[in-house]
């Protein structure tokens, strides 16, 4: 098995906070972007102590004003602590300190949050995870503060609100804090962190390894359906959430989506602890595993630095979500790595930290150069055993071309049944979509913004990916609990001609008694002007079974080689299908088929193998979705029915553009007349391209290693 | 009635080209913009002179070989031209002069194009049209050579090549050059340009006032749909068409799409006169027509600089096309009005001619500004009273919001029915849409790039915009003969208060015995975020009528105010109605409905009165479409049945934002709790807005000039 190697940065990583940050000075020039960050502060903080401080007695779910209002409270309470630190200006502190004062006051007087609709109802906020986001920020604005306080001011502000606070969210809610979980991360990095400022041994200690509990019965399982608690598992604390949370690559099973909000506490508290307790060189942990993370998380992106969809995943999530801009910025003051300052440039801020005063020094100082990403594996599971992601991927900046092969382990409760799956960007481009989660984040028209009944109905099955669907089932029949457990094959993936990347996966789990084997290969080469990726997908059964592969173009039918008959029907009653109209149908025949459509102005096409029996399908989503809560796009299925083992074969290409200002179409059909299977064992893989202007490629694979031989017949 | 003043730079006008643009030299240093046109045209044509000339006979329809590199050659030649007088380089003259003698070799012995498809066959192309795109350039170029010929060249090429071509696309092709139409305009200024160069007095003549003919029964219907000869009106010519194809406003009856490609060649044969001819001071001729037919032009635009798609359009088409550089830089160049300037910023780029130059100078001295659209009324008609188009416009650049009202003509054969209908854009965003053409422009796989039998099915119909159908049939029954000698009514267009635009406008003629009647305002006020818009549509008619208000918000519903049953059945069998699936249907009460959906990652909603026994639809485009040539958008229909006179209500909000980065929407609900109708007469006409913060605003409209009065009640 090849993998890239992905070790650079781990091995170039810090015991210490980055010497060349210099304590932050009033009066020096700083570097642009670190002037923006302290001008964006200041607007915020003196307006925040303009309007005058407000502590109300929490009532609100999210989205309502008390818990808009402590929400806001802890973010100025930071940004007023660095701003005191930057500029000796009294006025923030005495802000801050005035503000703790007064939750001083209150805190122990509140009684449990009265919304009461959370496994672990905080006092601040309607759940102990907002809670812990409160301590998370204001552990440091406090600790920005402590020059101005008298020792009596942070003695009553610790006895009378930190450690009723921290002892609130750890001991008296161990279901919240006592779990491998990215709820209770969060958890263990506000007690650690106002440990660490309090040097309270007892909470750093409970941070680091969890509550000594000899009963778990009442961790019960949370509400957004991740797990809590695996049987047999004593570990928790923050080394818990270490050893478990990520792959040695870095990957979060859940997807980086989920990822990219989970490494904010990792990374603020390995932070704190590398300022303060730098004897457990927790960046050097696993083999410099937080930093390994933090790259995971940046090369999970397309060209326009948006986190590819993998599981749960709103689209448009990008590296400049705030929790990105605070992870990069901490991981490159540890690690000095300049790839983080190239991804810095796409994101364009800095925190009001010293680690993004760090980067945006380094960005004046560093030559500025493309964010470029590798073609890379990232091995899923605690062990990495629990298979993978393989990035398939050429060019860079805008020409950045894509091909994410999902081969790896259910993801949790945000897992999507969708094994073997992959999507493809050019550029921008969408060319075959992940549909996506089916929520709409915070939007409270769509049931609060919470997940919909479509995003299990639709967004995990199987039929809402690229990929093969059995019988119309979803894969493990769309259960969780037959799905939790298992995990793809990866076989090799293989980059070492970067003309020709090639990865290939198995799996055996999803469909009892079937073993599903497939070779994406990402070819470069003159005849295309982009890459051309080849999907070659292998079934072993000894039954018979109807076989559909989907290709989630989305929109626009351009063309397509077959004739058709338009229809308009409900294609089933599950699994997905009960979401799809049939729009078109007709038979292939045995000498391919092509389908050419257009998408943001840009041509593409698919060219399939088939043979005399199988159909072709334009379905579109839209079905059974009373609340217009789905999209409208549409999809290609290519069927073969009652069939054994069998292979699909199909070509997808990225050939042409279109602009409406000049309204010249340029390369609007595919450069290939056909592609066809010249034949494959365990051994090799031979595929031919016949190509429109005459000639043909032969391509075959080695299927241990995936290595490959390209040879051009004129 | 009220008309916002568009004179000012017909008052401008100067007799002469610009003196401050001094000749073209070498050596000096010129504008960025203006080193970039040389380079570009530099590059191209060096290119060309590498590969060698090219002059094959005629074979192909666009697209095909022939075809492509007769354009080409025309290009070339033009480019060759200017960079000879710009830098005195030998090799671009005599890449020019030796073209055209192999085109003087050839062009007699070429028969008519033999593919014979045109209601005029070319020459050099499949039509006329095209072998006078080639003149117009061609004459640019050789008369930039002129220097460089011998006194016999010059008298071969004209004898042998450009009076047979000129008197070919006159004398003997009537139909093409001596019509009032845009084709012609391309024909009377290749003739009339080559003229000039020539100093040909009988080409000049011809040019400008048209074949002298008796016999005009050979003048046919052309293919395009557009009309060619109108009974009793015997004048042709370039001066014929000023006097017919614009409006005194300047606007172009067809609509900015077709106006951006019929200028070019107005200008350039302009120019030339300008030039050549300064006695005719054709650029003064109708008060300054030309430069006001820019100046609409440019603003007929939303904010990215975009065409409102007024009758057949394709969307996308914008001020940085080609063709309307051009016309831009010749018309600052004649009128130095310095709002040319603020486009020409947008469409960053300049001829290289002197035009273009005197445009790149300008950018360097004059002050960078936004590219200030006024709310402006353009009337339609040779005399400006066959109605209006009416854009009514609040704020600048990227905060520009539109509301594009269309009270005008039938807009000839590329008219749509949609007297009285409007769209708007806030920004980027188009919040109602017009469908535009259904066409695919030059793009082969659909139906060869021509306009499709969904255009007229779809596109032109009632129901494809933003108005009033009655009984389920298009205005004057979707026929063109009925259309086209009527147009609506201005009643007025008051923009005295940019916080309160108002626009009123009638039509007694779309459906027989029924009077139309719709009044929009524009509503700035500290209760909304964006500007409102206010419908208020009234119908007066003896018998009863099945009425459907049509709103094109496109995607995608977010919320309703009221209960709705989900469906699935084709609405209709004709005039538009066969394209659409009613997706939901609901009863509306007397309290009014509120429909809230999200387009672009914006929220918008329409806040309407209604009735007991109002209806709405929501309903989504796509039935029979066998090609799959129609997008899927989305439409909400306002139903009111077996009703006489009666009267619309609503209100179009833009509220809010929502982006994928922060998940935070802001101001994702409307701001209106409702809207209601108190009152009107002849006189006046009364609205309440209730807000949801409490409170209510009133509005009173003058119904005989637009003056509103707006009162806060709190």
């Amino acid at each position: 098995m090849l993998v890239m190697a992905f070790m650079s940065c781990a091995q170039k990583a810090q015991p210490l906070i980055d010497s060349t940050s210099e304590p932050i000075v009033e009066g020096r020039v700083y570097p642009p972007l670190f002037e923006k960050a302290i001008s964006s502060a200041k607007h915020q903080v003196d307006a925040a102590i303009e309007a005058g401080i407000d502590v109300p007695t929490p009532k609100d779910m999210a989205g309502g004003y008390t818990h808009e209002v402590h929400k806001a409270n802890y973010k100025y309470m930071k940004l007023a602590g660095a701003l005191y630190s930057l500029t000796d200006d009294e006025r923030y502190a005495q802000y801050v300190r005035d503000m703790l004062m007064i939750y001083a006051d209150r805190y122990t007087t509140w009684p449990i949050h009265p919304t009461d609709r959370s496994y672990s109802t905080g006092r601040v906020f309607w759940q102990c995870l907002n809670d812990a986001n409160w301590l998370v920020a204001t552990a440091q604005g406090y600790e920005d503060i402590l020059p101005y306080l008298s020792e009596e001011e942070e003695e009553d502000l610790e006895k009378r609100l930190f450690r009723p606070f921290a002892d609130f969210i750890s001991v008296e809610n161990p279901q919240f804090f006592n779990r491998v979980h990215n709820h209770s991360t969060w958890g263990n990095a506000a007690v650690g962190m106002i440990g660490l400022v309090m040097e309270d041994e007892e909470l750093i200690q409970r941070s680091l390894y969890g509550l000594q509990l000899s009963d778990v019965n009442d961790l019960a399982k949370d509400n957004d359906g991740g797990y809590i608690y695996e049987n047999g598992k004593s570990e928790a604390g923050f080394f818990a959430q270490l050893d478990h949370a990520f792959s040695p690559d870095g990957y979060y099973t859940e997807g980086p989506y989920y990822q990219r909000y989970a490494m904010l506490p990792f990374m603020e508290f390995a932070r704190a602890l590398e300022q303060h307790r730098p004897d457990l060189k927790v960046f050097e942990y696993r083999e410099g595993l937080l930093i390994k993370a933090v790259q995971a998380l940046l090369y999970q992106t397309d060209a326009k630095g948006e986190f590819f969809p993998i599981n749960d995943a709103q689209k448009g999530m990008s590296i400049k979500a705030g929790s990105v801009i605070s992870a990069l910025n901490i991981a490159y003051q540890v690690s000095m790595d300049p790839v983080f300052i190239d991804a810095a440039r796409l994101q364009g801020r800095v925190d009001l930290s010293d680690s993004g005063l760090a980067v945006a020094r380094a960005m004046e100082r560093l030559p500025e150069r493309p964010f470029a990403k590798p073609a890379i594996q990232l091995t899923d599971g605690q062990n990495g055993d629990q298979g993978a992601i393989g990035i398939l991927r050429q060019g860079e900046g805008e020409n950045e071309y894509n091909v994410i092969f999902k081969y790896a382990a259910q993801g949790l409760g945000h897992g999507h049944y969708d094994r073997l799956s992959y999507a493809i960007y050019d550029g921008d481009t969408e060319v075959l979509q992940d549909y996506g989660a089916a929520r709409w984040v915070n939007i409270d028209q769509k049931a609060g913004g919470r997940y919909l009944p479509e995003n299990f109905s639709w967004a995990k099955q199987t039929i809402a990916h690229n990929g093969l669907i059995m019988d119309r089932t979803s894969q493990f029949g769309g259960k969780y609990d037959q799905a939790k457990n298992e995990h793809a094959i990866p076989v090799y993936f293989n980059v070492s001609n970067p003309d020709a990347q090639c990865a290939r996966a198995m799996d055996t789990s999803a469909y009892a008694g079937v073993t599903m084997d497939r070779t994406l290969l990402l070819l470069r080469h003159e005849a295309f002007v982009r890459p051309l990726l080849i999907d070659f997908y292998e079934v072993v059964s000894d039954d018979a079974h109807d076989y559909e592969m989907a290709y989630q173009y989305a929109e626009h039918v351009m063309t397509t080689s077959w004739e058709y008959e338009r229809t308009h029907d409900v294609m089933g009653e599950d699994h997905g299908y009960q979401h799809l109209y049939q729009e078109a149908i007709g038979d292939l025949a045995d000498d391919g088929y092509q389908f050419n459509w257009m998408k943001d102005k840009q041509f593409y096409t698919i060219t399939g193998a088939s043979q005399v029996g199988d159909a072709a399908i334009i379905a579109r989503l839209g079905a059974n979705d009373p609340d217009f809560n789905l999209r409208k796009d549409e999809m290609l299925i290519h069927q073969r029915k009652k069939t054994k083992s069998t292979a699909f074969l199909a070509a997808i290409e990225s050939h042409g553009i279109y602009s409406a200002r000049t309204e010249v179409p340029i390369h609007p059909y595919t450069a290939i007349e056909s592609v066809s299977l010249r034949g494959y064992d365990e051994s090799s893989l031979e595929i031919v391209i016949t190509l429109q202007r005459g000639g043909s490629i032969a391509v075959t694979i080695d299927r241990q290693t995936g290595q490959t031989t390209i040879t051009d017949n004129k």
